[in-house]
């Protein structure tokens, strides 16, 4: 096992992953932006050292520093949290050729995901079921307008190198598609580099369900069952869950496996997780990989009982997987809420100082939080300022539990989405099992417009 | 269910309580000193209604005044917490004859457990195994003496009444015993109202073992396994886990067998603990029982994934028991540390006001703690102002998250028993499972001491 890692984060998840370390004996090393010299992971890693100022790109994005201050302290791994450079394959392909261990999947597989035209082929070949849609980049509007006539519309606009629901959209007409295409095809350009645009059929009212996995270096991939992460916000995921209320054990047995053989059809390695969307029928596509740890990773942890972060770090320093997939039972419910610093109607980011600020306690309450009193919430970064999970031996127990958290949640100083998230888990269609990712348009966001 | 209950209790317990409560739709009706006016759970409960001043007998063992404010504010039942008025068979006498429910056993249960010298005979009756010694009230000096000559030393002086360490001392010899008899009956006399002594085989570095029961009114009666709680200071328990790391498989059967014959024999209902001294030879013994909800309850619920107080409110309703002994599991291992209010050398309480405070968080780690920044803890109640409780999958990880958090603890403006936690929980003998009654004394004092 490693005796030192470097966490190429910030926040809640470097908080997160140091906690692992400590636990395991392994030295943390934090590297940070000016923004973020007070910062509770500053603190709390073994060392740390300032890369740059904000924003991202001046000290997070800083791949040269990040390995050099690897190197310097002695580093033998980099875990790369999530967002920021974890699912950039130049940084793996840096790490490795600097002679540091990147603690995720090989550059190339990171790189084939990544691109969803790319992720989409290769799914198909592995014989998963996607999207009807088109697998060839389109960078011309007629392209596109020939394209979606063969396939029908709904439809969706997506680009190829998208993420966080950047440069993706509905399109219901032809009509339609013409007016959006050129600035989707610009904000993927200006946010990606890559203007690849593609379509995909749409599905109405789907469930986002993902399958976590894991992988070693011998061959073996063994499933952690699904998390449901419908209930989204600007197509981000606000609250999530494990089980899913929805699929069926048929339905859950089906996607384990299409994720198992996704896995290995690629070679995957580490910590992964394959995205589906699940219709009302039940039928579900390959929608994206994610080729990191992800944010709603806890969910798993407190059904499973596993520590993803400690299985990371066994798989990347080379041990063999001693789970089995029949080892890993499912244990309870757990759901997860996304704390942001944000303006509950407009979502809106909210920076400013943390005045107050206590934490929710008790039987089956996870916190992960970045933030405490005196705290100063940038503009600089993703506003999610922490998350809040509550375990239960049932979804009601569950629900009951993380609404009487949030209840108990005190931050002063900044806005936060802690109102929303209370209406969202007492919302009588979110208690009786209604996730779709239709839920805040059609229960939160009209009911703020009933207000209005 | 009820719709309405009163907490006669403060603190953490309170708190924890309310939780519950607030999870169930039950409305929670606090009571409280003067000096609590400013406290968290006074501000978490529904209801809230000042009862005295401090120190306790002017509120918090205000019988009358409790039930009043019950009844006034529409209350259907109450609990007691532990401590306090909690084993007090009269309280609950007053509140049944008030038309109210007490949420515990019948009072005549309580009463007979209440008096070690009856609850020894109790057992001995229902063929529990007890400690050898006597079984009569021993008020003279001489009457101890002759009975000390039939058991034969080292033993153990304790009084009927006694409870939290006070009225006990081992007596190795005639003399240690005429010096010792007078002074422990006068404090037994002047803490529990009665100076009934009696005397037990001293057994050498025993564990401290309990089982915690649930019993409905249907004569159903379950173990849910049990607690190793041998790690104290005073007597007092400092440091407690589930499962036990000493006993055997074979053992633990026997011990949760005992505890139900113990508890049907004497007509037991609603949440209980039956402890045990356990010899080297794994040989256990009746110590006595706890006729209330516990402070270590937690590691239960942690293994068990329970909620214990949900467990007595719905018994106290009247409910069946739907649980049987076969579906509760033991998952993992649980360990509870009592952070208390204290220098840590000497265990003297330290009050004063916490300038600043956070909690630790993170996978497996449950808060239950019962002050915030700007609290004052005062003179005037037990010095324990929270608990901290871990959850692993094994023993060793149960170990390394709980010391983690303590090390992420951070109280200012008050001492605490902090340092000493993190020296229990890292100690080579504490991870390898020693875990007798004398570790504080052969391995955090006698340390101590060396380092004068």
């Amino acid at each position: 096992m490693f005796s030192k890692i470097l966490i190429a984060n910030r926040g809640e998840i470097a908080l997160r992953i140091i906690r692992t370390c400590k636990r395991l004996g392994i030295h943390s090393v934090a590297v940070y932006s000016e923004a973020d010299d007070t910062a509770l992971f500053v603190r709390q890693a073994d060392e740390a050292y300032c890369i740059g100022k904000p924003p991202v790109n001046q000290s997070y994005l800083n791949a040269e520093e990040i390995i050099r201050v690897a190197i310097e302290s002695g580093a033998e791994a980099i875990h790369p949290g999530y967002g920021l450079l974890s699912e950039n394959a130049d940084f793996a392909k840096k790490c490795i050729n600097a002679g540091l261990i990147f603690i995720g999947p090989p550059p190339e597989i990171i790189s084939t995901m990544g691109s969803k035209i790319e992720a989409r082929k290769t799914m198909k070949e592995a014989g998963i079921p996607i999207i009807e849609g088109i697998n060839t980049a389109l960078r011309k509007e007629h392209e596109a307008v020939l394209a979606a006539r063969e396939i029908g519309y709904p439809l969706m606009l997506k680009a190829s190198a998208g993420g966080g629901g950047i440069g993706m959209q509905l399109v219901a007409s032809e009509e339609e598609l013409l007016k959006a295409f050129a600035g989707n095809k610009k904000r993927a350009e200006m946010f990606f580099g890559d203007g690849a645009m593609f379509l995909e059929k749409y599905i109405s009212e789907p469930h986002h369900i993902e399958v976590q996995i894991l992988a070693d270096h011998f061959g073996n991939v063994i499933p952690l069952w699904e998390r449901e992460c419908s209930i989204q916000r600007r197509n981000q995921k606000v609250v999530e869950e494990a089980p899913s209320p929805f699929i069926s054990e048929e339905t859950r047995e089906k996607m384990l496996n299409a994720a198992v053989k996704a896995a290995k059809h690629i070679g995957y390695t580490n910590a992964g997780t394959i995205e589906f969307l699940v219709d009302r029928e039940q039928h579900f596509y390959f929608l994206e990989m994610n080729t990191r740890l992800q944010v709603e990773h806890p969910v798993t942890e407190e059904i499973t009982g596993l520590d993803l972060v400690e299985e990371q770090l066994k798989i990347a320093a080379g041990e063999r997987l001693m789970l089995t997939r029949e080892a890993v039972k499912k244990n309870g419910h757990a759901i997860e809420v996304r704390i942001y610093a944000e303006d509950p109607k407009t979502f809106f980011p909210s920076p400013g100082n943390i005045t107050e600020f206590q934490l929710p306690q008790g039987a089956g309450i996870r916190n992960e939080c970045a933030i405490e009193a005196g705290s100063k919430v940038t503009p600089f970064y993703d506003p999610m300022i922490g998350k809040l999970i509550a375990w239960g031996n049932s979804r009601e127990e569950a629900c009951s539990r993380i609404k009487t958290a949030l209840e108990h949640y005190n931050i002063k100083g900044i806005k936060t989405n802690l109102s929303m998230l209370i209406e969202i888990v007492s919302h009588e269609q979110f208690l009786s099992g209604y996730t779709t990712t239709q839920f805040v348009n059609k229960y939160y966001l009209n009911q703020e417009n009933k207000r209005k």
